[in-house]
């Protein structure tokens, strides 16, 4: 099975570097010249608690798949949410009938962009508690472990979708099929839609954040609002598991010292942030459903004026 | 009328040199004790648009009011809405049954407060919307021109009422009576309940708040709540005509870039905000009356987040 990871960022250079060191056939594909440059001259430099190693990692800009005649049978995209749309559509050249598509990223609703270009028995929902960093171009740093769960959107795609868990897993990626995948996804977005935004606005790391005598009423306000939409759809989140979840990332001695990565965007790159996909798409769920979501249509404000006070900009890929 | 005003910072100061510099009898109360001495050797400091001139005004620390004998027929608070119950506490032996007490402060609410110490018929609610910087300790900076409108708060203080408009007025303050007070109290309320925190927490001045694309938003979400509250008890607030005069605050060429006290408390002094009294006190009526107030609450978490963060504390005296 040839594999090509979309997104060649900090994630994507995990996923890339973990399955190539498994031995599969894996391409790159990424739209940030530094980033491909950097990969092709010196290969992929991962730094895996402080042990640096290099791998060598085809890795093409979308337009390049066509003239390459590349192929592929499984794409794993990892870009970021703003780019989504844009990187389906370069990249449709590859998006054969057979080729199948896994949707990893971090937020709620993106099914809705890749059925534009994808078949829906072509497409898996996954989620995934596997983090990474990137120190720069080319350069990837591992961070703790992870899991990885998947489902098929497609009613008769159940039997892909085992096998790609079973590469997955074969890869050490300890990924597991499950019927619950809207479930883990909410969890997750859960996780992020209470703290990333918070953190960004309040110039804290998640564990600040949590120790803050307001913290946990408000990660149990937006919580309630995550569950409300999704029970609608649904997935009856436990308020109280998901809320015991959330905090655990506030413990200093695990990720409590890391700051969000619309942090990283926002404050540290004055680049435009995800938050329509994290807590913007539960307000606009909220309208279409009739309930009332103001934590996460406030915050999504705060941080869209936060983005206009800064200047940011669009991620540029020079 | 023997006047005693409560709180020498900015407000305090303006209206001890403007009632002053009319000839009235006027003493200042305050527990700073760098800006007591600094008043005391040199006088009160006044820049009037660079214009610095100097003015003798007694001042007294609360304890010193009961053994230096001092009668007062009208005391006008001006102190943080935090030190407001203190100081009642301790200007008691000036509180006669003939003295008249006209609390000036921001906020709603603080009638409460004064109800604790003071017979409502001596009470007198009233709003300003002159402005005053302070530049150090006794050294006070006018801002613009202002009004002022009060009402009593007893059935029967009218006629007292009006006698403080007329002094207020010989001072130069543009006072006026007004059987409306709770309006222009809820008004100027909506005006720093939605901009002072949303200022201090994107760390942006007025002009640059009301800029961003979500900045009318807010404070559209915020009147609403505002006006829900103050239905309730019977103030029917204009929506548009408040949201206009909030924005109003945003020109840059006027008060917009101006960084609201909120700011400056907590961002540039890490001190202790005025949250509570500005939005806090909406969502507590509102829950109270069986009103939703989110943004009202959710703000009030996120100052009180930040104040957790930079490790703000109480106003000190020293």
């Amino acid at each position: 099975m040839k594999i090509a990871v979309a997104g060649a960022g900090a994630m994507g250079g995990r996923f890339g570097y973990m399955l190539s060191k498994a031995g599969m056939d894996v391409i790159l594909i990424d739209q940030w010249v530094k980033n491909v440059a950097a990969i092709r001259e010196k290969g992929l430099q991962v730094n895996n608690d402080g042990d640096i190693s290099t791998i060598q990692i085809p890795i093409y800009f979308p337009a390049e798949l066509e003239t390459e005649g590349i192929e592929v049978d499984l794409v794993i995209l990892f870009v970021k949410s703003l780019q989504l749309d844009g990187m389906l559509q370069e990249i449709q050249p590859i998006l054969k009938p057979h080729t199948s598509v896994l949707c990893l990223l971090n937020g709620i609703g993106h099914e809705v962009i890749v059925e534009r270009y994808v078949s829906k028995e072509n497409i898996f929902l996954g989620n995934t508690m596997w983090t990474a960093g990137l120190e720069g171009p080319g350069k990837v740093k591992l961070l703790g472990s992870g899991s990885v769960v998947l489902q098929n959107l497609g009613a008769e795609s159940k039997e892909t979708a085992l096998e790609i868990v079973a590469l997955l897993s074969e890869a050490g990626f300890k990924a597991s099929y499950s019927e619950q995948v809207l479930y883990e996804i909410y969890k997750k977005a859960c996780a992020n839609g209470s703290t990333n935004a918070l953190c960004t606005l309040l110039d804290a790391n998640l564990s600040t954040f949590g120790n803050t005598s307001c913290g946990e009423d408000i990660v149990r306000a937006f919580v309630d609002e995550y569950a409300d939409v999704a029970a609608v759809e649904g997935v009856a989140l436990d308020r109280e598991a998901i809320t015991a979840f959330v905090k655990s990332a506030f413990d200093p001695n695990g990720i409590g010292r890391h700051y969000p990565s619309m942090y990283q965007d926002l404050i540290l790159n004055k680049r435009l942030t995800e938050v329509d996909c994290i807590n913007g798409i539960i307000d606009e769920r909220g309208k279409r459903y009739g309930i009332d979501t103001p934590y996460c249509r406030f915050i999504t404000q705060l941080i869209h004026c936060k983005e206009d006070i800064v200047g940011a900009k669009p991620d540029v890929f020079v």
